[in-house]
């Protein structure tokens, strides 16, 4: 079948990441900017993250926890308090060590210019995640039980100095949420952990329709500083995973490093226990990888800017007026109308320019609906819809009434139909494994990336970062509900564990 | 009259800055961070930005704009695009230079510590304000004058190096929106910073219930790089000054300096006009030093993150499980109602600690009503409410049915008086002045903050910083409304004109 004119070139088969790029630039999410590895976040782009951000912000506050801000920079001396937490983010950290400009001659050209010049005695990171920063304000705020816990979300920009950036995926500046909770007692905070998880879980399901997998990483790929960290694992349609969201109990190590103690119900003093956890922009680019087609851009409805677009098709100019009318008259009442708590999104386009035009940038920006009304429909009180989880040209045509009763339950189906999709597919792609040869056979296919692995797993740290060094693969958790009930050997050691593992490539 | 034991100390009129501290204080608002000049923004004190951050976002998308996110690093080159501009921000940029860390020994104390490496081969400003790297996306995104206007506005972070930081008014880093728009026309592009003017004015009022004066920036005053910038003063209890929000027309500047062009209707190339503009956290402590009074805070109704409070009052364990049921039915009931387009925020504060405790606490937080129910009220049907636009000690009861029917009413009057006593004292505190002699008497006054004056005005700009100087005083604008329609003698020089200035201290 040929292709359509307009659709992206390449195919997601052809070239996956370039074929990513150019859905993006399609779509007008996001570019490259002038710093390097930062993007801008064009309006298309930012108002997915907008409707990311309402949902999550409510799960949250539902949850019991607030919002509050914190400093952008970090001193120093801070991060260097938790060792292990500082080793891991010392390779990405923007560092500001002067707070001032001076015009200076150029020795070499003569020319004159700017140069820092006020140095700072001792200088700050730019936060590459904020629980040492937070952690200081977390030991001036606890002092008595009575003050737990702590439940404390922070929307911010973070920075983590990327060599090899990709826009949402990985950039060095990323607009993510962390929550920061401190508890009386283990039990309470691997609670908060595991309900953050859960939350994490239903956001991605409900508002992305993306299926996770859900376990805890393995001790090489755990936060810096943490004892456990759980996540949410997507994979998307290159068969490669995406650590979508993760939520880490940090123990003591925090508390003991920034001295965050409290006087317990039996009056002694003891230190708080902290969890911390976060999602970022790059829910962005998963949703982008998870759910777009070989034409562009495909939105779930629940964070589509414009769930619905009507375009008025007018090739006659005495009834364009009528039709134009129709049109506005049908986006107010589906206005009215509510989905997941928010009034339907809904756009007339009434540019002038061809109705092709128009179409195919409503499919390459992914909005979920686009319905036509032209003269004949007009005539038979007719409405043209196409959905974008269809072929470009499929379309259907039903009454307006009965488009205004059905048009949420048509929404909702366009949504299951992406869950549904992306579970199918992630299904598909992950296959059991028992035993070494067909384990490595697997990654040293020519397909790149084959899918994951599931295998009993009881190797130490040092088996694990040995084979996955050597197939360029990791564990992407041990997933909570794959966990056998009856010992099997090790598939790369031959010890008997219930312990199970999963193994992918990953962005 | 013997003031409360839990009032605030010191009074407004003791010692106006540090009642300010204490009032946040008190409220539990905000608080200094180990990062030099920023602050910790606390639950209660985000929560007012946010109400701020909802009413405004919704006024700018309702007006056209859309939100956008661009780099908080501006490359020094760029900054140094617009020579006036750089040079106004230059004395308070934070540097990042290096992008790594690694641990290295001291040579004097032998410790291991981390230092700064991987040199930038340019350095990085953190953002004070982001036109030029703004200007650097406008400039790929306008071709035709089919692409304009531009109408973006990014929420974000700034930093500016404060060497006398003062929480919320002025912070190393603040959080703020900035608009940044482009037009084919001077016109058009006046017009927009004209309809933002108004939309500051109409939010400081509808939403903080701040009056302010509206008026245009002298030559002295304007924004680095801008050809006129508008503002709206606000007048705080101890007389001084605010400037709450600005909107700047930038004329074709920018556009020069950044190559931001487009092909005219008439098919040539043209630079674009821009213009950009303001309001930040700033606002919050604004409204702490226009509404508070020497019993702490005191919140406008549409921004307070609890509007109503209800206390149960259980003296007697018999009752106590009905008076609760009474306060949550209430409460669930006051919570389908709405104000200002939002459910009314209703807490019911089940806390076991006593009822003065819990009372002088919601005082100081400033909650706009708080109702208390107790075994009286529940025989009689009845509750007990006290405004904190009232003394501590006043009280009214009506019955529950009155005021579930007259609660929004309630509401909307304590806004109201607020408003009103806010614009009653700057009203007072504005007087006219036509002579120099009584003018310089005027400031030279015991009194550190005489209240604003109004002029005829045609001094010079080195005769306006000349006086500003010497009497530590600044043309806050040349308000739009008082402008004289025929011409009277200049206060200074004596020269005849229409233009009139208003002159005050400021923060």
């Amino acid at each position: 079948m040929a292709r359509p004119k307009n659709a992206i070139t390449p195919t997601r088969t052809e070239n996956f990441p370039e074929w990513y790029q150019q859905v993006v630039r399609a779509a007008d999410l996001a570019e490259n900017s002038e710093t390097r590895g930062c993007m801008v976040i064009k309006p298309w782009g930012f108002a997915i993250w907008e409707a990311i951000q309402r949902d999550l912000d409510g799960r949250f506050k539902a949850t019991g926890h607030q919002n509050a801000y914190f400093p952008l920079l970090i001193p120093l001396s801070y991060l260097e308090k938790e060792a292990e937490h500082a080793e891991g983010f010392a390779t990405e950290c923007a560092v500001v060590t002067h707070h001032r400009l001076e015009t200076a001659k150029d020795p070499e050209t003569g020319k004159t210019k700017m140069v820092p010049t006020g140095k700072l005695a001792e200088p700050y990171v730019i936060r590459p995640t904020s629980e040492t920063i937070i952690g200081a304000a977390f030991s001036r705020w606890t002092n008595s039980y009575r003050d737990l816990p702590l439940l404390i979300n922070q929307w911010a920009n973070v920075m983590r100095w990327e060599m090899r950036p990709r826009l949402f995926l990985r950039t060095a500046e990323f607009l993510w949420q962390e929550g920061h909770t401190a508890h009386e007692t283990k039990i309470e905070a691997l609670e908060e952990t595991q309900m953050i998880h859960q939350l994490y879980a239903d956001a991605l399901q409900d508002l992305l329709a993306i299926p996770v997998i859900m376990g805890e990483k393995t001790e090489a790929e755990r936060f810096p500083g943490a004892e456990s960290t759980l996540t949410v694992e997507a994979m998307v349609q290159d068969k490669k995973a995406i650590q979508a969201g993760t939520s880490h109990y940090l123990g003591q190590n925090f508390a003991k490093a920034q001295n965050i103690t409290f006087v317990d119900r039996d009056n002694k003093e003891q230190h708080v226990h902290t969890t911390s956890w976060g999602v970022s922009t790059r829910l962005v680019g998963t949703l982008i990888m998870a759910h777009s087609d070989d034409d562009g851009l495909v939105l779930p409805p629940r964070v589509a800017p414009q769930q619905i677009v009507i375009v008025p098709v007018t090739p006659k100019e005495d009834s364009r007026d009528a039709i134009v009318t129709a049109c506005e008259t049908l986006a107010a009442r589906l206005r009215e109308q509510s989905y997941g708590n928010e009034a339907l999104r809904v756009h007339v386009d009434k540019r002038d320019l061809g109705g092709g035009v128009k179409k195919w940038e409503w499919v390459k920006k992914g909005v979920p609906l686009r319905v036509e009304i032209g003269p004949r429909d007009l005539e038979e009180k007719k409405v043209c819809l196409q959905r974008r989880d269809q072929a470009p040209n499929e379309k259907s045509f039903i009454s307006q009434e009965e488009f205004l009763v059905s048009a949420i339950e048509i929404i909702d189906d366009i949504h299951t139909s992406l869950l549904d999709r992306a579970r199918g597919f992630r299904d598909e792609n992950i296959t059991e494994c028992a035993d070494l040869s067909s384990f490595e056979k697997h990654w040293e296919d020519s397909n790149p990336n084959p899918g994951w692995l599931v295998t009993s797993w009881a190797g130490t740290r040092e088996e694990e970062e040995e084979i996955s060094k050597r197939l360029k693969i990791t564990i992407r958790c041990l997933p909570i509900d794959r966990q056998d009930e009856i010992e099997t050997p090790c598939f790369m050691t031959g010890k008997l564990t219930k312990s199970r593992a999963i193994w992918g490539r990953s962005y």
